[in-house]
């Protein structure tokens, strides 16, 4: 929330925040200046003001459509000597005095010798956090509807997937299928959507292989995460099907994944720590008797990442559910985040995931798709094409 | 080209380069590891080596398939305190002994603890140079070719709004129908495409208003900047056209604006400094009496932004045309560069931009478009509508 970011920078004494853009667009700059279209420029935010948007006169159109105030220059910078005098000059005109903080992802060669060039003009330059990042993490109602609307998009592709499961041969139709399904709904794929079947869907972060055959009696995991091509808001969504007779292993498998799932939807609450949930599901499923990256980090077997993340400008964001320091965040009523466990036996060709999307609530989390967690496609299938008959 | 990047880090007696990637993907990341689908992890260049990709077990099947030599880890970094031991010991491990680079877009607050922490631990760190946006400077066979794949599909959606501009009734009819294009086409828009109408084509990074309606007689600018999904290569195209009777104004700046783009497109010779055919081109338009950045860097009419920019894994990249400093890029063989002149009035609604993607090979520049740079739509149209019906 932006006025997380004012006390952020009141708590530390930052007289202002910079944002660079040089042409990369990132998270911090798409929030800060609610996704000015312009290529190069800086977002400067001082505590209590409203951000300032300094930008090249050709991109003036655009950054007046941000409704934020304006400032047009005929250089952003040059070389490193250069970036730092437009910085010291520009941020004194700004009112701020001796103390500056960088976010975001930028060219790190040049703002490591802007960072050492303003220190030796008694800038201090804060070190080690992302503030942006982390106003970022409570979301507000706009980007929480944001979200949601990514969503109703996502869980349509999923729908079609679904549909188009019996009769596709490959893996690469179904991609295919996804990433015209995002385009078509206005959204973009940061990443490739993961759709891997069989032993590849063992491999969590395996994006799948196109040439691959659909076969019966394996598990398809189809992990989603497109992004609003306007807005840029993400969302998050995993579903495992298995086409055919499903064999009593895998079958047992999803259970224990989705029981999982529910033990931690059903037991989250704001004011607790984040990752005393993904303790919660590693206890279930070691009580199981499956191996789990908490006990083994090396494991390739089992439970071998973590519960979730936040969602947002970015597919992970805060709040992290690691029990590595020096991750301390708190679930908070507004965060955004997924619930995604899974178990992986690459030697057996057996993988299950299922995710959801959530907004934290005062009482709980609430779920931003519609459910239908189920394996089983044959069923789902001819309930969909019958309800979808006497519609017409 | 890779050598290139083996010379630099020798000439600058750099032990290793590190590119990290923490979940936004990035040029010099891409370029690197050749596209690694991996969301966590670092590349790491030592002079006259592959590159090594240090990722996750839960990467490990994309880390793989890049061919590079992987080394999986299940901790990345943490804090600042911890990526500095993680960074000290892999890269004492790696042969590295006190000279080190990091290179890319990355989170800036993390970085600038992490390069303090590692001078305290006696490490020097290369500063002010992207050493790998250098490197990527000179293209490679397989480089060009993944570029003119790109743009021959880049001309089949131009040929697409060509068709479409008689009867199409808004730019936001137009947007869509490019946007599907590119999707559909395997490729994504990095930042909007720009076609704008009128008034807004006259602002050189104006996206254009999705709901101006379609008009005869007035300037419609179309610059498509798509990147293949698979290789991340560029292309930037710009054409302007205009519908029924076009204006003896916009008809004449046109002219202008071409007889330019060819006289810079003639004069390119590799071994000059980029630089100097923006001279040419403003000293060509000054001449012709149009007011230029060059002589008024706050200009909004006439020629107010530069000749145009490398393209590769960036739409802009090096070679830099600037005439200010630091800049002293030469044009050589093997760069892929744009030459997009044009002529701007906003007050009268006009203007008019034209640009192809080149080559550069040793007797000059080769363009990867195959020309049409005509204002006039109508008879374009009758002339492909008349060949598609001889095909059919």
């Amino acid at each position: 929330m932006n006025t997380d970011l004012d006390s952020l920078l009141r708590e530390r004494a930052i007289d202002a925040l910079v944002v660079p853009m040089h042409e990369a667009m990132h998270p911090a700059f798409r929030w800060l200046t609610r996704g000015a279209k312009v290529t190069r420029g800086y977002a400067v935010k001082r505590p209590g003001a409203e951000p300032l948007l300094i930008t090249y006169p050709m991109e003036r159109e655009e950054a007046a459509a941000t409704g934020l105030e304006v400032r047009l220059v005929t250089s952003l910078g040059g070389d490193v000597a250069g970036y730092a005098d437009f910085f010291d000059t520009t941020l004194r005109e700004l009112g701020a005095r001796e103390s500056v903080a960088f976010c975001g992802n930028v060219p790190i060669h040049l703002y490591l010798g802007i960072a050492d060039a303003l220190e030796q003009r008694g800038w201090r330059i804060h070190r080690g956090e992302d503030l942006v990042q982390l106003a970022r993490k409570r979301k507000e109602g706009w980007e929480i509807d944001a979200i949601r609307s990514v969503g109703a998009r996502t869980q349509e592709i999923v729908d079609d997937v679904r549909r188009a499961l019996p009769t596709a041969r490959t893996i690469g139709e179904l991609k295919e299928l996804v990433s015209l399904g995002i385009a078509r709904r206005g959204m973009y794929e940061d990443h490739e959507t993961i759709l891997s079947i069989g032993r590849d869907a063992a491999i969590p972060h395996s994006r799948g292989n196109p040439r691959d055959p659909i076969r019966e009696g394996v598990p398809i995991v189809l992990d989603i995460f497109p992004a609003d091509k306007t807005s840029g808001y993400f969302f998050d969504l995993t579903r495992t099907f298995c086409l055919g007779r499903i064999p009593d292993e895998l079958r047992r498998i999803h259970a224990d994944v989705l029981e999982a799932f529910t033990l931690a939807r059903d037991a989250m609450r704001p004011g607790t720590p984040a990752g005393s949930y993904h303790d919660l599901v590693c206890d279930f499923f070691e009580q199981k008797g499956y191996p789990t990256a908490r006990s083994n980090p090396a494991t390739t077997e089992g439970y071998v990442h973590g519960l979730g993340h936040g969602v947002g400008l970015e597919v992970h964001e805060k709040p992290s559910f690691s029990l590595l320091p020096p991750n301390r965040d708190l679930i908070e009523v507004g965060d955004v985040l997924t619930i995604e466990p899974g178990l992986y036996f690459p030697d057996r060709g057996i993988g299950v995931r299922i995710e959801d999307t959530f907004v934290v609530r005062e009482e709980g989390v609430e779920s931003l798709c519609p459910g239908g967690y189920g394996l089983d496609i044959g069923r789902s299938m001819k309930a969909i094409v019958k309800g979808s008959s006497l519609l017409c």
